[in-house]
């Protein structure tokens, strides 16, 4: 087993234990995305230099007894949205093109005090605002999209060219990925962990958290990034909302199947089923893409006037699109939301958490529009990527995604867990009674794709 | 001295001490109401029969030995904005005429709990959306308004045809009024006083608030609608912040003179003034209109669409505009407001509360459309009203007008003390010091007047 082949714990484990070097960790992290880039292309900016300059000053203070945690001398990846002092942030677009900020990001300043070693800048669809990456490829095969936004990020961590990366969610941008590339996806609680110095898609909406390849290993990353502990319990008598509506519509029958295994097998560890009905939910669409919309443009103004061309057409028409929505109907949808909040806390009160698929379907190719539905609806592949995503977005409720199992073309399939406000650590415990049973995602099969499809 | 002369902790010593009975002083108010509304028409509804059956229960519990505290058997007046069980809440629109709730107010249910007695509904500008209050005359010269949008409030409690009153604050509604009037108005910190059952104008910057004729009332009032103490401390060693701009600009020069000597007053009692500025002023306009515009046109939006005509013509036309507001608008608005607190926030840490004219001028004519100022401009009298009210509504600030003095005409001058949030108990004890050597405003002159004028 190769040093990039270690989860984060189980490096962080090797490393206390004197069994691992950080820079014999970064330099096979760093051998792995030579090999790996050419076909997945997760990086936008490589930091080999720094990295190893960071992992030998990791070494040092760690032999001179001064380890700082867990996340010593591990190589990370950071979605390029995200603030790095003296290297290119650029927001996955032309309009910040070799735009170097001068400060971290509050999280980096964390995620370096922890000791993290920055080994580069991983692809997002431009300024987020988008759910394919399309830079990016997903290790699982290579005809397909990552994900997004975070794309860069969950492939990254997929094909071992980062120990673990960060992304942020708006309306699903850490958990479509996760899902999607067989990755463990967290959004944290709004507002618990902060956002300085990343760029904003939409301000009322936006988190940032961890994308791993264990639910372990998200835990380990939010301790740092959230700077408070995350250890969690575990299945024993905890009571899991199934819904009975919504979650479970218009949803691939192999992803169904997946999702009501993994239910299965944690009634099997002592969980408690519950069926639940999801409240207000034809209004999630409405009130995601009515605060998403407006705020994006908000944020773009002034460049939008300046220089529209910048932007790609995607991302430009949204924007332009933004700039026609009457107050009102951003209002409205504030108030849905906090109706919707609501619900969702007294539903939190009858269950624990609630387990659904992460997204309806898995990984589409690459430029494919739409989903075709056995019911005889087509959904464009945004939408569909959203709209289980989209109410931890608007509740601001934490939710994790984590994989359960593959489809018939071996593309991972992902489960999500939606918890109580600032309950992240019993959403952990719950992932993690989980995973400690039957495993995170296969690896071989990723390197086996590549190689074959290389 | 009768008994309507009374303020209210005046009515409650001489009910406490048995020198007085609920259902005296219920009468008297009563009899009063009857001499001065040909006049000043404060009220929409009143509630005499229901009003006596209140203050002869009031009398005989007092007498049992219950008495539930200071505001027992004393009569009040409520905005017609603010529901009560089956009495008619029309919130001074043909929209609601004859509407009738089932349910009370929150803060109607908590004034019923503590024992007051409602006299009747008094008159609001339509749905709170204006500066006026055209159906009611100010007690102290009925050729000019009471200001508004709770001008029948402050009217009844200057006429004593109520003891106190409550009025909603959404960009001095309170304030405006209390200072027109000589009353004294307090706006608590946002999300104090709860608003269900109070018909809504913008939920990001309404509040609910006393109007009464002392300091030492507004305390007491404030104690039973949030159901937390009042008391409060006194001005010795308070640091009082004197905005060097923005506040004392386009002032009449009468008013800034009552309020400078106010604060010289203020000095010998022992507070040290402080030269302050104030942070991001030139923004205050287009934020309070910002926010509110739009909201309101939420609120009305159903209404608005099926019977437009049902609406005055000033509100109509301020409602149908609301509508053509962006949402960037309204997002750069949130925005400006989330600076604009943190500023004022930085700024009272500095000083303890800040001293400036609650508004511009005393009361303006009926029918007046705007104000010429010295330095040659002229504004529309709402919005002369509105411009030193709104930084408390935009920044959720507790905020207190004290009548200050007179003018030449003889009209109230209004002094603005606006606090730390939840701050109200060193607002009302530095008001409540200057008010036990001042006194509040002088009586006499209002009886005098409409005497006169009637």
């Amino acid at each position: 087993m190769q040093p990039y082949e270690l989860s984060l714990a189980e490096a962080a484990d090797a490393i206390g234990a004197g069994h691992l070097s950080p820079v014999e960790l970064t330099e096979s992290v760093l051998a792995r995305m030579e090999a790996t880039e050419p076909l997945v292309n997760a990086y936008a900016a490589v930091t080999a230099d720094s990295a190893r300059e960071q992992a030998a000053a990791a070494e040092r203070e760690i032999a001179a007894g001064r380890r700082r945690g867990p996340l010593h001398g591990v190589p990370m990846a950071l979605k390029d949205l995200i603030d790095t002092a003296g290297v290119v942030t650029a927001s996955g677009s032309a309009v910040r093109a070799g735009r170097i900020p001068d400060r971290d990001a509050a999280v980096t300043a964390r995620l370096k005090r922890a000791g993290a070693v920055l080994v580069g800048k991983a692809h997002t669809h431009e300024f987020a605002y988008g759910l394919t990456t399309p830079q990016t490829r997903n290790p699982w095969a290579p005809d397909r999209v990552p994900g997004g936004s975070s794309g860069g990020s969950a492939a990254a961590v997929a094909a071992g060219s980062a120990t673990f990366a960060l992304g942020t969610d708006t309306g699903g941008s850490i958990r479509v990925p996760a899902a999607l590339t067989g990755t463990v996806g967290l959004k944290p609680t709004y507002g618990l962990v902060p956002r300085e110095g990343v760029a904003a898609l939409s301000w009322s909406l936006d988190h940032v958290g961890p994308i791993t390849r264990t639910v372990r290993d998200a835990g380990l990353v939010l301790e740092a990034i959230a700077e408070r502990g995350a250890g969690g319990g575990g299945l024993e008598g905890v009571r899991v909302g199934v819904p009975s509506d919504y979650f479970f519509d218009r949803v691939d029958p192999q992803v169904e199947a997946a999702v009501r295994t993994a239910l299965d097998r944690m009634a099997d560890l002592g969980a408690r089923l519950v069926d639940v009905q999801i409240p207000l939910h034809r209004y999630v669409q409405a009130v995601q893409w009515g605060l998403m919309v407006p705020e994006a443009t908000a944020y773009h103004a002034a460049q939008l006037g300046d220089a529209p061309e910048l932007y790609g057409d995607d991302v430009r028409v949204l924007l332009e699109a933004g700039a026609l929505l009457p107050a009102v109907d951003h209002i409205r949808a504030q108030r849905a939301r906090t109706l919707m909040r609501r619900e969702w806390e007294a539903l939190l009160g009858q269950v624990d958490l609630i387990a659904a698929p992460t997204v309806p379907a898995t990984a589409a190719q690459a430029g494919q529009e739409v989903f075709g539905w056995p019911d005889g609806t087509v959904e464009a592949v945004a939408d569909a990527y959203v709209r289980l995503c989209a109410p931890a977005n608007i509740t601001g409720l934490p939710a994790l995604s984590l994989p359960v199992g593959l489809d018939l073309d071996g593309l991972p399939i992902g489960m999500q867990l939606i918890g109580r406000p600032y309950g992240e650590a019993a959403l952990l415990g719950v992932a993690g009674a989980y995973e400690r049973e039957f495993g995170p995602a296969p690896r071989a099969e990723v390197d086996a794709r590549l190689v074959a499809k290389k």
